[in-house]
């Protein structure tokens, strides 16, 4: 075994966030020293936290935090948001509380930009949540703002996912109702104390109501919560290990855990054939100078590329 | 020349939805007919429109048809958010408004839902937007969500983005700058009339002298619109052309269009490559079976895949 994929297992945080900086670079290092950590992974309860930017997110982050290390929890955060306060984007509170928690070795957070390769960030915010899980963090929480496909990203790297809103995003939220739909395992209305908090309730109960609820089906709860107050924080934790135990007792934890490991294998042929395919190379310059000059369409490109690198 | 490319190429509306449909499907022969109707296209003036859900981005799009068509030129527009009442999730008045231009011929609407294969979208609206130019039509509004990679997509199809907000969006445009302040070539601040217009100019304001002004570089114009009340929406087609003749002037566009064109290409060839690698064959079962159980982790099993499709 790599010496560095020794000094992850022993919790080295140093060690952590420098294999995190190799795989978001796609250094081959780093993919080595994943590959021999992963057999040692699963044992985390993978969380993730999604909803419209604005909603709240980084403070109830926060707070679930301080919760989740209460109950003698070791914790790590992976922030995929831009406006995470993780990533600078801050509430100067939250970021000075994020601050003092950084000198407990109990908590590890990680931030990255939503920005970059798409797609990419799916793969590195699994990877970064796979090296926590190594280190031994027994809750990774992936904070996304969900947007377009965002949020159904997240949702294939956790066990868990809580959708997050607050009162007057109606707009935001019926936007994406389909896709919240499919992937909220609980429903977060949060700045609960707000005006038009009761019509979020309804709508976020209507959009929960959209996932079946036959004999076994689990059937999302709505949960209020005030971050900044600290409010309702408890119950959110309660229900998402009441949903990790319902995974677990009816033999679905092992189903979303293949499915989620089946879509990250294809995630990474994606990546790496693409990587391959538009590297440079004589033959993809030719074409792209053919391609330049008019010589050819975009599609015929595209299948001379693929005739000559990909053969049936 | 296929005979449905001929019906396209004189207008037939009936022949241009039945394309879009095909390539939306991924139809072979959809993709046929394109290639010949690519060498023909470049003549529209591409516009994208992009922002926040709830921006009114829709109602401003349909008032741009009026004045745009006012102006004499035919209009085809792409509806790529899902929340858009051209794609179902309608303000009545809007709604009835664009059923009444459904019988002008010199209207052409498509929308499309922003869900699917991650990046689809952005390859289908590109598409649709490639058969209403070759249709005849002299101005293509794509109007597109902006939420994460959306926006970015859009602008990479398009010769002008127009980024839209309105009153109290300081969140989540907060949240987009780095992204908006990129792409966008007008900024258009929404509901003008609505407290927070000023906040939120000068926020855009902020946003758009991101973008270098060197002495001949385009800066991004902010434009106030009430689109419900029809107010300032001549104002903005004429920014939209301003900033078109710009890019004509100073030999931009020349270069805009080979970039996108080259985007485009290797969009296809990730697209396609994705298609074949990831369809049934006995090598991807076994695999995929070998991770199933445990056998393999997702890295190799993406390598051993691409060792024996993708040689070096």
């Amino acid at each position: 075994m790599n010496p560095e994929a020794e000094k992850i297992l022993a919790g080295d945080p140093l060690a952590g966030a420098r294999l995190i900086s190799l795989l978001e670079d796609r250094d081959p290092l780093g993919i080595e020293i994943l590959k021999d950590l992963y057999p040692l992974t699963g044992k985390a309860f993978l969380i993730g936290i999604t909803g419209p930017a604005g909603a709240g997110k980084s403070t109830l982050v926060a707070r679930m935090i301080d919760h989740l290390r209460g109950r003698g929890l070791r914790v790590g955060v992976v922030a995929v948001d831009p406006s995470s306060p993780f990533s600078g984007g801050a509430l100067l509170g939250d970021r000075i509380r994020m601050q003092s928690r950084a000198t407990d070795r109990g908590v590890f957070i990680r931030s990255m930009g939503a920005r970059g390769r798409p797609g990419g960030v799916g793969r590195t915010a699994r990877e970064a949540a796979l090296v926590m899980d190594a280190m031994g963090y027994q809750a990774v929480v992936i904070e996304t703002v969900g947007a377009g496909q965002g949020e159904i990203e997240v949702s294939r790297c956790v066990h868990t996912t809580a959708v997050v809103a607050v009162p007057g995003m109606g707009d935001e939220v019926q936007a994406m109702k389909a896709g919240l739909s499919e992937i909220g395992d609980v429903f977060v209305v949060n700045k609960a104390d707000c005006p038009g908090a009761d019509e979020m309730v309804q709508l976020m109960e209507q959009i929960a109501r959209h996932r079946r609820c036959a004999p076994d089906a689990w059937c999302p709860p709505v949960i209020q919560t005030v971050a900044v107050q600290d409010r309702g924080i408890d119950g959110l934790i309660d229900r998402l290990f009441q949903h990790r135990l319902y995974l677990e007792s009816t033999g679905r934890l092992a189903a979303r855990r293949a499915c989620n490991q089946l879509h990250f294998f294809r995630q990474l042929v994606v990546d790496m054939a693409t990587t391959q395919l538009l590297q440079d190379s004589p033959e993809l310059a030719s074409i792209q100078k053919e391609l330049g000059h008019g010589g050819i369409d975009p599609y015929t490109a595209a299948e001379k590329l693929l005739k000559r690198r990909l053969p049936a």
